[in-house]
């Protein structure tokens, strides 16, 4: 069969013939249906994260997928049954995070992530998956299940933010997304059509016109542009935020969503930067802190239950949102096309 | 009566004469036992912190404080119940944080604070409540009653890092206290005595012999001398932390956190610095708060639930930490004795 991998040395994608994976057991053999591109998967082929399985010349991509169930094996699904599978896997031996069903917990070493490290992704005609890592999905949502796997790292994100403000009463209202890259925008779908907040902001640095500001404006929320509108200057500009959602991966922005965030308010960090060292006022930013009863969340990855709850968020997103969204859906042979780049692409998918 | 205040313009405690107050509806008379000293009021005295009430000439200090009910008006009390005051009153008209019984939530404006903004403490021969803002306390706990506020504001402070934890299973065994002053030094017997767990540390930098150090080797837990384990080296030191309770206004280790919380970990801020810029690695930082689930919370006052829950923990601590820890209780005539800092002081308190 096909796959889509990136070598050992190499800094790009490349078609490579492998054979069909046979499910051991307990395992479904699924044959792929999309897999969706996201800035991990550029991480992962310019080798700045993630890393190969032992042994391997090569690392099969892709962790965002939706797929058909061929063979069901001793598993509880059947023939035809559309699926998404989970990312994380054991790394050899399970252990707790995995038996808890929480292996978006698991700390390095504990966790092997498919397409990004230690074991191949589902970037390849078929992929075999234990049938407990397989998420069944309406057939309604076969064509769009890609973006289950990044709406569940916000459910993630949003139900730890939550909880770090559960010990009091909590009446959100704002919430501002920092990043219009694809997952930003889809966060920003959520935080407006199945959170609780009543006004929505998102940060970018674009001219318009631009398909994103587009697609924010079109959901009811506020474009800002960050080359206008620090991250820092928002309350004064705009308002304190009661909820930030950070998707850009820049570490400035993890510091400035301090003094963004409204009293009692909740930032959840979501980017991978490289090490920058930079200054800060780190003083008033304590003080910021603790007198208004801030906090800072970190979240990666996600379980079982945020892909379940991503099916019926997706189920619940407007149709326009990800016909607008998914800017192109490339064959193999058009495999360049879809890992470019561009003010024009949002998110794009390989189908099978 | 005498009362202790700082006047307008001075940075140092005097003694003036002040008439009796006369309970308001709704409000009980207290002739106050004893009240605690701890760094906010070093700070009211200074003026880097708090503010005056509206048209004052002088501040009445203190809001570590535990009395006597003397005339119970038409509250719940009795005469002679031995009651503890909560802090935060409504700054004139009431509002929702008050009204849900979250006033440490209110943000800055919505709130006056006894003894150190907007309105008089608890630092003189009587003072007057409304009756739903006094603990009852038993009578075993009238002499070390002037604990249960700062032990409070380390109720919610768990409270918050707990909740901010409790979407996955968590499953704590390693705290660190940042600070080995009075407050830090309760916060570690708490971890010890009333918290989850196994192995606790403190930080300081004191040489020995020295009488925190003490506490803190009696308590069982381990000394980590910040100059020559600086707090983001802690893990390679010693290990991650679980949990790490900052009580040093020391805005440098506010962010060293990061780096010394355990995967999964929660830090919880309290100290409450100056404007103070300096260089980070916020990129490495920004990383390793998302890529392993960490969280940052700041907290600051307490509302009754903690004082409550304060009650119940005074009592469980030993006797002979709040000997210990209590190393000077002084009548009027020698206040300057309470306000003196130095290494063989721990916490001090007025008697009235």
């Amino acid at each position: 069969m096909q796959a889509i991998a990136v070598r050992r040395g190499e800094d790009h994608p490349t078609i490579i013939e492998k054979p069909r994976p046979d499910p051991g057991e307990g395992e479904a053999l699924v044959r792929t249906l999309r897999v969706g591109i996201d800035g991990t998967d550029h991480e992962v082929i310019s080798g700045s994260h993630g890393g190969y399985p032992q042994g391997a010349d090569h690392l099969v991509l892709g962790h965002e997928a939706v797929g058909v169930v061929e063979e069901p094996g001793d598993t509880d699904h059947d023939v035809g049954d559309i699926v998404v599978p989970t990312v994380r896997r054991p790394p050899g031996e399970s252990n707790k995070y995995f038996e808890r069903g929480q292996p978006d917990m698991a700390p390095d070493g504990e966790y092997f992530e498919c397409g990004i490290i230690g074991t191949h992704g589902f970037m390849s005609e078929y992929f075999t998956a234990p049938g407990k890592y397989l998420i069944e999905v309406p057939e309604s949502l076969a064509e769009l299940g890609f973006l289950i796997e990044p709406i569940s790292i916000s459910e993630k994100a949003f139900e730890h933010a939550y909880a770090s403000r559960s010990a009091f009463e909590w009446d959100p209202e704002s919430a501002m997304v920092l990043g219009n890259g694809s997952l930003g925008l889809l966060t920003l779908a959520m935080a407006i059509h199945t959170e609780p907040f009543d006004r929505t902001y998102c940060l970018g640095r674009r001219d318009r016109p631009d398909p994103t500001i587009d697609i924010i404006e079109t959901l009811g929320a506020t474009y800002v542009d960050s080359r206008e509108t620090p991250v820092d200057e928002v309350p004064a500009a705009h308002e304190g935020m009661d909820f930030i959602y950070e998707a850009t991966g820049y570490p400035p922005h993890a510091f400035q969503t301090i003094d963004a965030l409204a009293p009692n308010g909740v930032g959840a960090l979501l980017g991978v930067p490289d090490p920058w060292e930079f200054e800060i006022d780190g003083g008033a930013l304590h003080e910021e802190f603790v007198l208004h009863n801030k906090a800072l969340i970190g979240s990666v990855n996600s379980n079982i239950d945020h892909f379940d709850a991503a099916v019926d968020t997706l189920d619940a997103l407007p149709d326009w949102l990800c016909d607008d969204l998914v800017t192109g859906v490339y064959g193999l042979s058009e495999l360049h096309r879809a890992f470019e780049d561009g003010d024009d692409v949002i998110k794009t998918a390989i189908e099978f």
